[in-house]
């Protein structure tokens, strides 16, 4: 470790907070303290408030001393959702990361650490070739998150696998709600651009079904993922024939879906006035595309002086990414990338993005193992579900279960009569 | 025994589907099959088919032999959430009474057991009304069931306690979320006029916290039910000193909010064409009410010419019904009081309601009874949420902790820096 540099480290969490995020600020600290801290090259290890917004502004008081925190604490906040350092939506420019960049150097940081998607590879990208522009020895770590999984260069990324369980435990629940009562459920689940989040509900299945025909697979009977054109008419032509077999029907849709031009579906939906105080179009955290859709099967499927059918819209909205109970596969990974990241930097790695690769699947022999990646190699791109995961317009393909399945974890059996 | 009739029993689920209301199908065949079925006085036990309509039109396809279901089955169907037999929201007026007897007497029906809300008990009257004014002796018991825990002569009902756990840990999880990027979030709740489950979300704060500022309560810093007019003036002051002071606000409301004169906040702050294809305003199952909040906030909070607040509304939907780890209290209980209705039974009543009353309380030393009602006691009635539970506008008191907490079971612990 004899050219390694000397100094403090620094830890961020970025974007929408997951379930398990604080499981990778454990898992850095937990490989620092072990690693670098222990060979005295880091001295002290902070964590930003706010992600880069806690060591742009330059104040000490939003530099957090994560090295005082004893271990059975910091187990525990291991444990808990949501961001406990608070987060960021901020993607720093030019001019921004000249501040982060500032404020490494005021406080002597050497390491820096950033938990979150492809805007925070970017950053980490960004500050790390400025700091080596003006001869300034930092070591950049991009710790990968993401509810949407669509981080490059991962198998999946740490915070899907548990949004995953929820939606499919979401779904298994719903649908035996949808038998009860009959009728058209619509569910719409996070992801703006990657379907994953949304295919997932397929799991609650059960089995791996690709019956061609909606109305006889389990529910959920249609998926739409934001990867295949949504076709209004294709649409409210595939609930009307599962809905007329079964008298009932259950769609699991992403926020995200998009028409053959590519423009989202949620906001061509939208009815007067549906915008907010400045004009905006607001999708997520709004029921807006779940009303829409509902409003637009109501009116296609009731008879001319008929009765409508029942048809409701759930929005799954934040619960998704900040549900307490996790899938196990989850919150382990997401601790071994934070702990990666630490034995990277302390191998002499001069800055790098930590992934998940699968080494072995199904759900008995399931294992994976943390690779790096160069920070251009992430940074900014947006991963999209693979052709080979989906079947159809409305359906995932058996590629998709295998790997989804051993993410979730366990999942209760149900009874039928 | 010698004195009660032989015939047939049928069983039969309504209104809207929980988590543990398998439990109490299964609690009533086991209790038949250890008693009056043992006895003889019951021959076949049935299941009808989306409640009373399962009856009424006269179909033996639309009855299921549940005394056939091996022991095994009937348990796994019992820890499975929503209608096994599939439910209804039918409310039989005094013609479909009638059939509902002519079914049963064609099918032999002596004993007839009813698991759901107040319509179910007011069936359950007017149909064993109508058997003794015709002659027909048929005994009707009413099992306790609602989420919305509105059921007089009941302490609380089977149901709710899974549906507060599901609101309690959302809160927790998403309290955290709101900490991480800040701002307004507005979390809509089931419960059209009575707001226990609404209430519940208070029990996320992981104390007796009933500070007279809302912002030194932990979140949700606001809690809006039924029982409280709703005044918009004062949620805008409420929500605005909670902002101001700490960056964020959690808030919780029940879908059924009303204004001084009794009328429901969700269909007023409906945009112009917000309704369906026949006109029909609908607020469960869509995202009106927490959308139309969100506006009035983001209105009423944005400077001139300034900066909207970053305001997110969810309404949690079917799945605070339908999901799957339940409160294990609630599961023992929806077990227990459909036992109890079977027992009565065999103990010759002539009919009731079964009703949970709690016998000791706190945490560790809760324990409740199963007991029995007049059907007319507990038809048509709702139970609302008594004063002595509120504190203020937006507040639950201490009574309502004491009362609440032993339902949802334990809840995790979280760690903070």
């Amino acid at each position: 470790m004899a050219d390694l540099p000397t100094g403090d480290a620094v830890i961020g969490q970025s974007g929408g907070p997951t379930a398990v995020i604080n499981q990778s600020l454990a898992g850095v600290v937990e490989g620092l303290m072990q690693g670098l801290a222990a060979s005295g090259k880091v001295k002290r290890i902070f964590g930003m408030r706010h992600g880069v917004r806690g060591i742009a502004k330059g104040r000490s008081s939003d530099l957090v001393d994560l090295g005082a925190i004893p271990v059975a604490r910091l187990e525990r906040i291991a444990g808990t959702p949501s961001a406990v350092l608070g987060s960021t939506r901020d993607k720093p420019d030019d001019a921004y990361c000249d501040k982060i960049l500032e404020g490494c150097r005021d406080h002597d940081i050497r390491y820096f650490f950033y938990i979150g998607g492809n805007d925070s590879a970017d950053t980490c990208r960004i500050v790390s070739e400025k700091a080596r522009a003006s001869g300034y020895e930092l070591r950049c770590f991009h710790v990968p998150k993401t509810i949407d999984n669509d981080l490059r260069e991962n198998d999946h990324t740490p915070g899907f696998p548990s949004a995953a369980r929820f939606v499919t435990l979401a779904h298994m629940g719903d649908a035996l709600d949808n038998a009860g009562l009959g009728g058209i459920k619509i569910n719409v689940i996070m992801g703006r651009h990657a379907g994953f989040l949304a295919a997932s509900a397929a799991l609650a299945r059960g089995a791996r079904e690709t019956d061609a025909d909606p109305a006889k697979r389990p529910a959920p009977h249609l998926v739409y993922v934001p990867e295949t054109p949504f076709l209004m008419d294709k649409f409210l032509t595939d609930v009307e024939a599962v809905y007329t077999k079964l008298g009932r029907c259950q769609i699991a849709v992403s926020e995200g879906i998009s028409d053959a031009d590519g423009k989202e579906i949620g906001p061509q939906l939208m009815r007067t006035g549906e915008v907010d105080a400045h004009g905006n179009i607001q999708l997520s955290g709004s029921g807006a595309l779940g009303d829409g859709l509902a409003d637009r099967i109501k009116t296609a499927l009731t008879p001319k002086g008929g009765k409508s059918p029942r048809v409701r819209a759930d929005t799954f909205g934040y619960l998704q990414r900040c549900w307490p109970y996790v899938s196990p596969v989850d919150a382990e990974e997401a601790r071994a990338v934070g702990r990666f990241a630490a034995d990277l930097a302390a191998k002499g790695d001069a800055g790098a993005s930590v992934t998940i690769v699968r080494t072995s699947n199904a759900l008995d022999s399931y294992r994976s193992a943390c690779g790096r990646a160069d920070l251009s190699a992430v940074a900014r791109h947006t991963r999209h579900m693979p052709a080979e995961f989906l079947a159809g317009r409305n359906n995932v393909s058996p590629a998709f279960y295998d790997y989804c399945q051993p993410l979730v974890g366990d999942l209760p059996e149900f009874g039928k009569l």
